[in-house]
């Protein structure tokens, strides 16, 4: 059975493991300083499809396919799994993963979705709800600029604080298991509003959901960021880091010289994307590609992975709305 | 722990209590033959509000706060809580359960969202992930119908098959407990689709994820129709009623003499609805508000509660994409 502890923290009671994990990406990732982490690039984003959503599903069928090969195993024999994206009703995950047949779970946290998908998979499995859960999320430039900002061909000037919506998908499996990497506990969290209304700034959005999670995980663990050999949010861009590690200095907590966003890994200052990558595609593919392999070959003994989400809308935005952020942490680890 | 069993159920270990529970509707709604299973009923479906967003999250704030009130407890009590709903990135969720500040999962489940939640929580509360875990969830026909279809003035003729989206919220919360309802066992649901690619017709769309989620739900608990009151699904309508009884009966599996359908129930024929209702609200009112109570009071013992949801969107639609279909299986008992 789980242990929770404090706020909003579970602690696993079984060693468990991720045992596969697979990250796929398009065309600029694999221009970018993060190109060896994938393991599929796209040449021109479209995926062999006729439409952008359809190639955003097609990403996530290679992505969920590449990790049951490396792990050897068939899609029946998965217990379940979550999935979800930013499209609207979640289309890409339905028609991304509708052909494995796994029964399936839709979750929707924005950006933090791999976050939440790897939470619930964990606590599935140290629970027995399941032997093999997988969790997936996916992002594509092309249909997810198109659904919240500009149609593409518009060509609108990008702010400063915006961020580029990556064209990536990750995708993982949750086993009881011997070998690292291992979840150790996860932190739910809480949704955040600081009144950010400007849909171009999400960082600054986000931000307040990422320390009030990371704030907990250590209140309610009695941790320190000392302990972690890296704390990665996702993705809150230069703008959002900016404001996470102050926020938490204030109250006494320095994560400065540990913190690591995905949103600032995935491109290069050269790939001209202003505050950095966003998108569920992000988080995901740096966790599957950089990040757990490290942990893995023992380069990495333990990380904070929190993804961010910002849960507005089109539709939010035009009545003027603030964004309410969200951030799922879990405790990624080489030992259990 | 939980217990796994077959392809796709978990089975409670501890006993699992709906402890409290709450149902408000719209207008409509409040003018059909449910109207007395309202906990809440608006007088013009604009719950005090601007925008029919608004007025959707605000009725999801009253079904949670009188769900609360029901219990006696305070929202810092919750351990955390599943939501979403059918408005693009779940605004409606988001917006409408903020104040409570809880811990917060989101979830995609379309009209399935409510047996999502339900079991996603009674998974929690039995793994001892969460002491108190809320569900809820949500629906309005103005926030739909215009997302989904046509704009509301434009008053086009609505089809046959076509479902009346409700305006109604479900939120409930799940505790160990030593007092009916029970969870007993849920069955994770796997998405179908037939080919159905008319956004008209979400109850033919819908069947065979109910069908299939029923069968594996007999199958792997090895149990059969005639341990069960009721086998509730939610929301077939009228079309999709008739094709879920006629898969099963191809299988020998006979439920025409204890089948209800949310869908069905919610309106009365005097209230042309065509085929029914639908949207996330309608079976989580009429679990909230129907179900729930009788089996508290104990004139049903054990029903299965089978919402279902089309994983559609309007781009899909509009590409010309069938709509795949989830449904997700909870046994809900007065015994334990």
């Amino acid at each position: 059975m789980s242990k929770r502890v404090g706020a909003a923290t579970i602690l696993m009671e079984n060693k468990i493991s991720v045992t596969s994990f697979s990250a796929v990406g398009g065309k600029k990732e694999g221009e970018g300083p993060m190109r060896d982490c994938f393991d599929y690039i796209d040449s021109d984003d479209r995926f062999g499809q006729n439409s952008f959503e359809e190639a955003e599903s097609a990403m996530q069928g290679i992505a969920m396919q590449n990790m049951l090969e490396k792990r050897e195993i068939e899609p029946g024999e998965l217990s379940m799994m979550f999935g979800g994206d930013l499209l609207n009703q979640c289309i890409g995950t339905s028609f991304g993963v509708f052909d494995f047949r796994v029964p399936y779970i839709g979750i929707y946290g924005a950006c933090s979705t791999m976050s939440e998908g790897l939470m619930l998979a964990a606590m599935s499995v140290d629970s027995g709800a399941g032997d093999r859960v997988a969790a997936i999320t996916s992002s594509h430039f092309c249909t997810a600029e198109r659904q919240y900002r500009m149609p593409l061909d518009y060509g609108g000037q990008r702010t400063p604080t915006s961020q580029w919506t990556a064209t990536a998908s990750g995708a993982l499996l949750v086993e009881r298991g011997q070998k690292p990497p291992y979840v150790r506990a996860v932190t739910v969290g809480r949704m955040e509003d600081k009144g950010i209304k400007d849909a171009n700034n999400m960082g600054a959005a986000m931000a307040p959901a990422a320390y009030s999670t990371i704030k907990r995980f250590f209140e309610d663990t009695g941790t320190e960021p000392g302990q972690f050999d890296r704390i990665v949010t996702g993705d809150l861009g230069s703008v959002g880091s900016r404001i996470l590690c102050e926020l938490l200095h204030r109250d006494g907590i320095e994560i400065y010289d540990r913190h690591l966003d995905c949103g600032r890994m995935i491109y290069s200052e050269e790939q001209d994307v202003h505050a950095g990558g966003s998108g569920c595609g992000c988080a995901a593919s740096m966790l599957c590609g950089y990040f757990l392999p490290q942990i893995r070959d023992g380069s990495l003994k333990n990380i904070l992975f929190a993804a961010t989400g910002a849960l507005l809308s089109p539709t939010s935005t035009m009545q003027g709305k603030s964004i309410p952020g969200i951030s799922h942490l879990v405790w990624i680890s080489g030992e259990s």
